[in-house]
This record gives C-alpha cells, sequence and structure tokens, in this order.
C-alpha cells in the first residue's frame, strides 16, 4: 500500500516550459504550420511528459501481462482456458503477433505472469503470481482487496525497473483468456455504463455467448456491488491480475516521467483505473489504435485520449501500441533531423 | 497517347486464388480469426494486387513530383511560389519531413520536376519538365490536352522504371505552391461537388483566403467547363503537371500489380483521375492517412477505400504514405514470421 501511495504522489504535472520550446522548435521547421497534425502533437507532449524539449529516441519496451479469469470457465470466450498458457508459450518462442510487430520497430517485449493458473516453466516470463487466476466474477469478488494492491504495486516495480534498465518509452499489452469479460465489468463499474453497451466480441464470439456475456457482466456488477469511486475495489470486485498489473505499469511510468502508450481495450481499462487513482497519470498516456470492441471509445472518451490508428484490430498483446510506438519514433525524429526555414533557405508565408 | 491506352488495357483484376490463399495462412496464424483488422486485409489485398499468396517485403519508393501553378499567382497559398523550388532543393539535402519519414521506414524518395517554373539544376532530380508551370486555372486551361496526356505518360514511365528497378511498392508524393487549388477544382469537376465543400484551409490560410480560394476554384470550373465524364480534359482544364503525373505513377504501378500507396489530398485527386482513367486501377490503391483537407474524406469515398492512420496531416510530400508504408511491411511480416496453432501448440476455439 506504501508504494502505491508513494507512486501516485509522485505523478507530477507536464513540464509546460519543455512543451512551449518543443512548439517553437516546430514551427522553425520547413512545413506549414500544424501540417504534421499528430505527429507534431506527440512529439510536443513526450516533450511535456520527459521535460526535454528535444526528447531522445532510445529503448522501447512492451510489457504484456498474463492472467487467468475463473470467469472464462462459464464459457464467454471463443478459446478455452488453456490458451492463456499456451500463448505464454509462444510469446517466449517468438511466434505471436507482438512478436512480429515488436521485432519490426525494435522494441523489446517483457513477458509477465501475474497470475496463470499454472506457472511458465520459463526464466524468459517474469513470475508476480498475486494469485492462480481469478474467482469467477459472476460471484462474487475476483480477488482480495490486498491482492489487488499487490497487482497494483507489482506493475509499478516492473515498469519502474524497465525505466531504469534504459525503456525510454512503455507499452503495455496484455494475454488472458475471459479478460475482455473484466475489461467490460470493469468500463460498467467505473462509467456506470450498461453492459450491453460494454460487452463486445471479444475473440470473436457468436450471439448467443455474446449474450451470456452480457449477463455474466451484469450479474458480476449486481453481486459484488463495487463503490465506483473506489478504483481498487473495482479491480478487486470484477477485475483481472494483469488488468491490475497494467494499472500498476501505467502509474510506475507516469511516476517516472516516461510516456505509456496504451494498446486497446484491457490495456484501456487499466489506464482508467489508473487514472481514476490519480488523473495526473493521463497526461503520460499516450493512445495507440482504436479497438474493434465497442468499449473502448468509451474508455478513450473518459480519458481524453484520441486513437491515431483505425485498423479494427482486437488482439490485445500490445500490438496496437507496439505500431503506434514507429509512428512515436518517428515523430521525435522530425524533431532532431528536419531542416528549418533558416538553414534550408526556405521562405516563410507572406 | 499509345502508352497510356496500353497501360489502361493492362491493367488487370486482383487475383482472388492468391488473395483465397493468403486468408487462409492468416486463418492458421496464432490469433483470434480477423483480430489484427487491417494488417490482414492489408495482406490479403497485396496478395490479390501481386498474385504471390506470402507477397515479398522489398524496396519501398516515394515518388514525389513537383509543379508550379500559374493559380498561385493570386495568393490563394500562404506560402510564395518560390517556395516549390526551394523545397525541392531541401529534398535534395535530406532535410524535408519526407525524408526524414522515409530514412525511419527504408524508403527511397525519388524526386521529380513535372514542370516548376525555374529548373533544379542537380542530378538528385528527375527532369520530366512538361512545362514552366500550368496557366492559372482562373483565367482559362492549365495546359493543353497534350501536355495532360504527356504528364500522364511520364508518370506511368517513371513507375514502370521504378518497378524494373526493385520497388515492391510505390508511395505518392506532391510538392507545389497553389496545388491545393487545383486538386480542389479536380474533386470538384469530377465529382460536381460545390467548390465552397472541397476547399480547405491547404498550408493554412486565413479566412479571406479561403474564400478567395474558393471563388477561384468555382471561376477555374465555370471558365474552362471540362467535361466530369473526360479525366484528361479535366486533368488539363484545372489540374496540375504533378497531380497529372501522379496519375500516371498509380496506372504504371497498377499495369505492373505493384501496390501504391496513397498519400493525401493532392494524391488522392491523382488517384481519383487514374480510377476514371481504369477503374480497375482502385483495386491496385492502398490508403494512408486521412488529411485534414476536407476534400480528401469525399475522395476516398467516391474511390471506395479507407484510411488506416487520423493523424490530422496536411503536408503532402507523400509523409502519410510512407507512414503507411512502415505498417504495410508489418503486415506482411505477421504473414511471413508468426506461427501457426499447429507449430506452437495453441488451441483453437472451443
Amino acid at each position: 500500500m506504501r508504494q502505491l501511495i508513494k507512486t501516485q504522489e509522485e505523478i507530477g504535472e507536464l513540464d509546460f516550459s519543455a512543451m512551449r520550446e518543443a512548439a517553437c522548435i516546430q514551427k522553425n521547421l520547413t512545413k506549414p504550420e500544424g501540417s504534421l497534425g499528430v505527429l507534431e502533437d506527440l512529439a510536443i507532449k513526450v516533450a511535456g511528459i520527459t521535460g526535454n524539449a528535444k526528447p531522445t529516441i532510445g529503448d522501447k519496451v512492451i510489457i504484456t501481462m498474463a492472467a487467468d479469469h475463473g470467469v472464462a470457465m462459464r464459457g464467454v470466450s471463443a478459446y478455452p482456458p488453456e490458451v492463456t498458457a499456451q500463448m505464454v508459450q509462444n510469446f517466449i518462442q517468438g511466434g505471436a503477433a507482438i512478436n512480429v510487430l515488436a521485432r519490426h520497430v525494435g522494441a523489446r517485449i517483457v513477458v509477465v505472469d501475474m497470475g496463470m493458473s499454472k506457472p511458465v516453466n520459463n526464466e524468459g516470463v517474469l513470475k508476480y503470481r498475486i494469485r492462480e487466476g481469478t474467482c469467477d466474477i459472476a460471484c462474487g469478488p475476483a480477488m482480495s482487496r490486498k491482492e489487488a494492491i499487490a497487482c497494483l504495486e507489482a506493475g509499478i516495480e516492473i515498469a519502474q525497473n524497465e525505466v531504469n534498465r534504459g525503456a525510454k518509452y512503455i507499452g503495455t499489452g496484455d494475454m488472458g483468456i475471459g479478460n475482455t469479460t473484466a475489461a467490460s465489468a470493469v468500463l460498467a463499474a467505473l462509467s456506470g455504463l450498461p453492459a450491453e453497451k460494454v460487452v463486445g466480441r471479444g475473440t470473436g464470439i457468436n450471439e448467443a455467448t455474446w449474450r451470456l456475456k452480457v449477463e455474466t457482466v451484469a450479474s458480476s456488477l449486481r453481486i459484488n456491488r463495487p463503490d465506483s469511486r473506489d478504483a481498487v475495489e473495482v479491480l478487486a470486485a470484477v477485475g483481472g491480475l494483469e488488468i491490475g498489473g497494467l494499472a500498476g505499469c501505467i502509474l510506475g511510468a507516469a511516476s517516472c516521467r516516461v510516456p505509456v502508450i496504451i494498446d486497446g481495450f484491457i490495456s484501456g481499462a487499466a489506464a482508467l483505473l489508473a487514472a481514476r487513482l490519480q488523473p495526473r497519470a493521463s497526461n503520460f498516456m499516450i493512445a495507440s489504435h482504436l479497438s474493434k470492441e465497442p468499449g473502448h471509445r468509451f474508455i478513450l472518451d473518459l480519458l481524453g485520449l484520441e486513437p491515431m490508428l483505425y485498423m479494427n484490430m482486437r488482439l490485445g498483446e500490445g500490438t496496437g501500441a507496439v505500431l503506434a510506438m514507429g509512428i512515436i519514433d518517428s515523430a521525435l525524429k522530425i524533431m532532431h533531423e528536419m531542416a528549418t526555414f533558416e538553414s534550408a533557405r526556405v521562405s516563410r508565408p507572406d
């Protein structure tokens, strides 16, 4: 608990002086003012986050957290629960989508077991097994309040460790069969939106399974009745171990003034929890893509973030975040490498 | 004229058998079916374009065409006309936004003088000077019909030469002070949309200049009265030398079955001309970003294309196309590098 409170307090404001300086640099580059749109906004935001008007381009780390969900036994996913562990093996062997996309942009992946039903015995997996999967949220709380805090503090520690190893930005990713159900419940609990608005097709379920999933989310709220103003209670009641871990990662990155790139719906639910625990944390977030999951747009609106990629993706793992990292790198390179009106002898506007 | 007709005829259909095979490969990769959204669609489309179910990842070329516009003398741009030549110098020296972004994704830039007022004496510029800038479209036609065809055939030749040198995809880019006015007039002429709907703020003009620009576009249509069914006439009447050249590039790439990545508004007007000259050409186009120019959405809708990047960009040069190239590479890598359910021993849906 102490670590969580300390981190909440450490998260500061954006550095407006660095942002003003960054905006000045942009104005002198050989392009009409504002014509690079989000590429300019990103560079200015990273300046505000890091306090450096010309931020360094450096190591990119995707933290992909895996956990199991008691609720998966209800058949709310198209995939059986053992797929969580199988996909973690796939991450280690480098064959998953996140591996391909991370190699493409030069990002490193940190795979974390936040609480899989059975451990994967491989040193490539960081083990923070808070518990062996959550309980079925449709019957009672996912975990205890103490375990929810442990998830958050594990995430804080992992993010801070990666920053200490040199990460210049951190991306979030998830793996957990059943986790769109938990993320939907977290969103519904925090926002008051009805289950049928926030529940989507996840890994690709049919109409009957979708109805079961809506009913499951509604039951989880009816039975647990979490206080929407208490993010830790919401996480404990209807969340997931990887969702709590990712919320912690976001707080940890923000406390180190490192930009954190938010993936899709699951990472979004974690970001919403992080923003409730410390509203200033949202200044340190960068949205990547707009997921096909309908709840994701609500989350981004609640966070005041705009995605840059419209790719109809809904895979998770950090796949959207890592694509955005390539674009953020290019935004920073614009600051470092473009000529100015003076250096290139280009006339300014009439 | 013969080269144009030959190219129009050479443009074929998508290879549906390669697309079916590509879709099959996607289904076996370790991810829920369709969960990579546009990344899957892109890989399948490139398969259809190239006729190869697992397309090769190879050389990326951005063709950035520059030209001057008689209409610029009316003050429709925030920048003076000499900026076209100054920016071409900047391209050669590597200091423009397109240089930075092309280096980032490993693309080569081909800079073409399609008809600048004064030539830039540097061997880094390909010279296809059809004429020294266009005439003022608000007084009469931009160029003769013969010159319009020469622009198209130059573009075809340039694209085909780049394919012969190994380009696996081609992106389009533009530079020309005054060219959003010409592109707006092309769109209005081809679509019947009123000038005030298709005219935007270009390089960043104020309200008074915007009104002048709308009036200029309206005049250009009133005076020239191009037949909307005759794309060559529209190009000659109200187009630009780089717009015609880019339309030719698009036809040339399509005739070689090479994907052509369409940048923003100017490239979009060229794409619309290409699609009118050969409707099958649109199958070979990939939209990159949604420009801040309001006319761009109309163009994409007319072409039946969806952009992947929402970045509020409005710079041109090929900057949106080159960002998309990085994403297309990653889409193809997914096909080549991801594990299958069998190879990774991951369970399939229940």
